[in-house]
């Protein structure tokens, strides 16, 4: 399965206030590229910190997109996935709306009643790993499942995590041109950090796109 | 004053690992293109935070932009400033040898020995601020002293409070193709971080440079 990370980060490498609040980093071109790599995807997916800090929706805009799914027998959204260890997302995010199947990624410390309210609220429910969602477990999951193409939208959590395992494959990051500033705020990959083997990447592309730069790179 | 601020930064926009740990990030040509922005400076500055971290030399490399500099009656390297509250440059830091004129910005709460030691290390200092250097006032100094163009390289505590203090006229940044990661990883604008009214730039130039890529911003 292809891991595609994809985020928009302001020119300091941020990818929202240190209020995490979700900041308008990229423009209508950049959205509409993103919409696209949806659209070509099997499932999208993000931590939980971003399903509780934006409530996004992680479905398509483009009503044309849908319907080319559609016709190729796909679904008219992509499957949305969350890792979600102690199963937090709440369960009226709009994630778990009907819009599309959710899969919430999961760890043996995710507290029954909750996984139970998931369950309820149409989640398929995937568990892996004992305090946190083992990645590598979690991801082969999905892949049994026939998905070919994954994309990950953040946050900075999740992408350390998933560069630590060398699960991603690629990474296209689009810089807006802005400083947000923080020693607080997220960054585009947070976590513990490396401190020697550091992840190599190639940068394939670069590609102005509204008023930032879209780069491209494939992990080596 | 023009004000340049120019660092490296990895593709999630870290300056150094968790350990503030000097890394590899761009390659020769880019920093021949910084020692090139060097030498069209009359002034370098970092801040202590990089003295201590990194103990940089701040001169040119080539020495025929030192010669250059000395037909047009100028010294072989560009002053070199430091921004230092309460004077801790150690008095044994590259920075503060004969290759070139040192200034140490300091604010009032610095300790009167500290401050005799950097004198009589050959530093020229200027004070300015109560707790903190006061950028504004200690730039208007040095544009005083007839400086045209300060060129900053670091670290992103100096680089945010130039922002916040609207000091930046340009920034341009090297992104390296790695992944350095780390919540508490340096990032090229660090401080308190803007909740509102972020700084905006302009995007002026794309640049493929070495295995990464050279943007150019002016800011707005
Ligand atoms: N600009 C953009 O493109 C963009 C995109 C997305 C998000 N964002 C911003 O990013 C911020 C949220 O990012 P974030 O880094 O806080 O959260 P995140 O990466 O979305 O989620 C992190 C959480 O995921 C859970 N998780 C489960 N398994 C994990 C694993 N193996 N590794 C890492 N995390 C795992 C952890 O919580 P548990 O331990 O409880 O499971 C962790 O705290 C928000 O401010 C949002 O606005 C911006
Ligand atoms: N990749 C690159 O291009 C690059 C370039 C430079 C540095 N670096 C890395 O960056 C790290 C150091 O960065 P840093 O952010 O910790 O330090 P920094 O920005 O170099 O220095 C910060 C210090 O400057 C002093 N300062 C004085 N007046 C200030 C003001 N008005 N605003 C902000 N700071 C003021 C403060 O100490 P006082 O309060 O004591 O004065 C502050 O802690 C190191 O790991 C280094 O390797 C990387």
């Amino acid at each position: 399965m292809r891991v595609v990370v994809n985020a928009a980060m302001s020119a300091d490498g941020k990818l929202s206030s240190k209020r995490r609040e979700q900041i308008a980093i990229s423009g209508p071109d950049d959205f509409d590229r993103m919409d696209a790599l949806r659209a070509g995807s099997d499932a999208v997916m993000v931590g939980v910190g971003t399903v509780l800090a934006d409530d996004p929706h992680l479905t398509l805009d483009d009503p044309e997109r849908q319907a080319a799914r559609r016709d190729r027998d796909e679904s008219a959204h992509p499957v949305r996935v969350v890792a979600d260890s102690r199963a937090r997302t709440p369960t009226d995010a709009r994630i778990l709306d009907d819009a599309a199947t959710t899969y919430v990624l999961v760890s043996e410390s995710a507290p029954t009643e909750r996984i139970e309210a998931l369950e309820s609220s149409g989640a398929r429910l995937v568990t892996a790993g004992d305090e946190r969602v083992a990645l590598t477990d979690a991801l082969s999951t999905l892949e049994r499942e026939g998905f070919d193409q994954l994309m990950v939208e953040g946050g900075g959590e999740l992408i350390f995590s998933l560069f630590e395992a060398g699960l991603a494959d690629e990474l296209r990051v689009f810089v807006g041109p802005k400083i947000i500033g923080g020693r607080d705020a997220p960054t585009l990959a947070d976590g513990e950090g490396f401190v020697s083997e550091f992840p190599e990447l190639e940068l394939a592309d670069v590609e102005r796109i509204d008023d930032g730069v879209l780069l491209r790179y494939s992990v080596e």
